[in-house]
């Protein structure tokens, strides 16, 4: 089967199946930190903690934007992150993508001149900001999408959160962390982890941009829950099949009824519960062979919800 | 033991110690919606998701900002939200919260005439709105904070823990959903849930400040991560000791240590760590007569955390 289809070009085609392309570096020293403390028994002890650092984004001349983030991928965060905002449109030319480590900015350029002032204020006066999105900008650019036909296989979907759950992260490493992965059938392409659930989304929707990777043969998988927001973004990313392993709320729900967006929830160990698109979902998995989750996995779940 | 010293004047003084004073209603049939769906083997199921409702805050004739919210406290969320923003001020008199349950608009009177249109736009410039928050001012507010000096007993630790984790919320009637609570001592007094952790966070502040509630004696618990925004929320309520089923994140521990903010993190069944404020910790509960969670505990924390 074709794993490869609207991939970079300028990655190699034999990966083998089972490769991400991009996956959490959890030993990458500048992602956490060691720092002491007591235990419950008032010993000392030392323990690694994840590092937040304020990135601030920049569209042309003018500042967006200052998010909390790990900074992994500031580029990728950038992108995504003004492409979900709807500053920058799937058509735009980037001319260039800079980012300077010591002022913690970095710049989108883009051929087209653009002004966002008028945006920026309305963005006060009718967002959601503890949400951290200008609902009515995605509402509108909802409308405007259609979801393709698409096919999830049950047989995927137990195979894909096994490999995800298994995969060495920041989360194993330090806690305190989301994570969100894009997939195609049965194998997870790229695993972003972020403090916020949002910069998780955006790096991938970042990523997507930049290597014109398109969304209608994809799945996302969250461990955050099922809002309202989490299905606009996924929806504005062309992606049919949104996973977690958390739970709905109502508008969630509603909206993802209303886009056609297949919507699977509490999806852990051999359970999960789709509340909309369920037409989209191939039974082929024999239950009998599918485990429960470990202990091991419940106690991960535990700092993998938002 | 008197835990009554700060409480609000109209309440009962013969409540008994172990009884909030607002808990959670799961069964409010505004906040949970019944939705139909398929489960992992095709059948047909009928299950409960949480509501989310926009809410618009104005501050006298300026709308501030839409939150998404489960909407049980309006007013509350609404005073709280305020304050947090460093919009209204300990010192101010709130000559009325006016809350029109049609049009979803909650408004804050104050005989101080206000204006935050400036405000407005510096928030979107400097904030980091995927955290919600408006970063500057709240280091700056950090600032004229001095925490007292205060004792956490690990024996009213367990105790406070097990209380709030077998009291009835939506999170077990639903799932998806935050909780923060409010405690003195061993007793929990307020517990808030909500879908986004900084309503929650904000509604216990709003609650505190209409009944002139001081945060010195108090402990405040949440089921999310102790990032900076949690840390610096906390301070800003006076409140010197904050415990969390949850991580830790770099910025969080270090603003802590330089707040005097007692942090206690990863708390689950007998197991906890302290990475600032140690020295307010009494270890006099015995651990050999600790639980460990069971494992109900550990799936009920699945979906906790943010």
């Amino acid at each position: 089967m074709d794993h490869t289809d609207d991939l970079p070009d300028d990655l190699p085609d034999d990966l083998p199946g089972d490769d991400y392309l991009i996956r959490p570096d959890p030993h990458d020293p500048r992602l956490t930190e060691r720092v002491t403390g007591v235990d419950q028994t008032g010993a000392a002890i030392e323990t690694s903690v994840t590092v937040e650092r304020a990135l601030t984004i920049f569209l042309n001349s003018q500042e967006i934007v200052t998010a909390m983030t790990i900074n992994d991928h500031p580029e990728y965060l950038a992108l995504g992150y003004l492409l979900n905002q709807n500053m920058l449109k799937a058509s735009d030319v980037v001319t260039g993508v800079d980012y300077d480590e010591e002022l913690s900015v970095v710049v989108v350029r883009t051929r087209r001149k653009t002004n966002y002032e008028k945006k920026l204020k309305k963005k006060v006066q009718t967002s959601g900001c503890a949400q951290g999105t200008v609902f009515g900008d995605l509402m509108e650019a909802l409308e405007n999408v259609t979801l393709p036909p698409a096919e999830l296989r049950t047989s995927w979907l137990y195979t894909l959160t096994q490999k995800i759950n298994t995969t060495p992260s920041l989360y194993l490493e330090a806690g305190a962390i989301h994570g969100c992965v894009l997939a195609q059938e049965d194998r997870p392409l790229v695993y972003m982890e972020d403090v916020g659930r949002h910069n998780a989304v955006d790096k991938i929707a970042g990523w997507m941009f930049k290597h014109a990777v398109t969304g209608g043969d994809k799945i996302f998988y969250t461990t955050g829950r099922l809002t309202s927001e989490m299905v606009i973004k996924t929806v504005r990313m062309g992606i049919p099949i949104l996973v977690s392993r958390s739970g709905f709320t109502a508008w969630g729900v509603e909206l993802a009824r209303k886009a056609n967006l297949t919507l699977i929830g509490r999806a852990r160990g051999k359970r999960f519960v789709a509340l909309a698109g369920a037409e989209r979902i191939v039974f082929d998995q024999d239950l009998a062979y599918v485990e429960e989750e470990s202990a091991k996995h419940r106690r991960k779940a535990a700092v993998h919800d938002d």
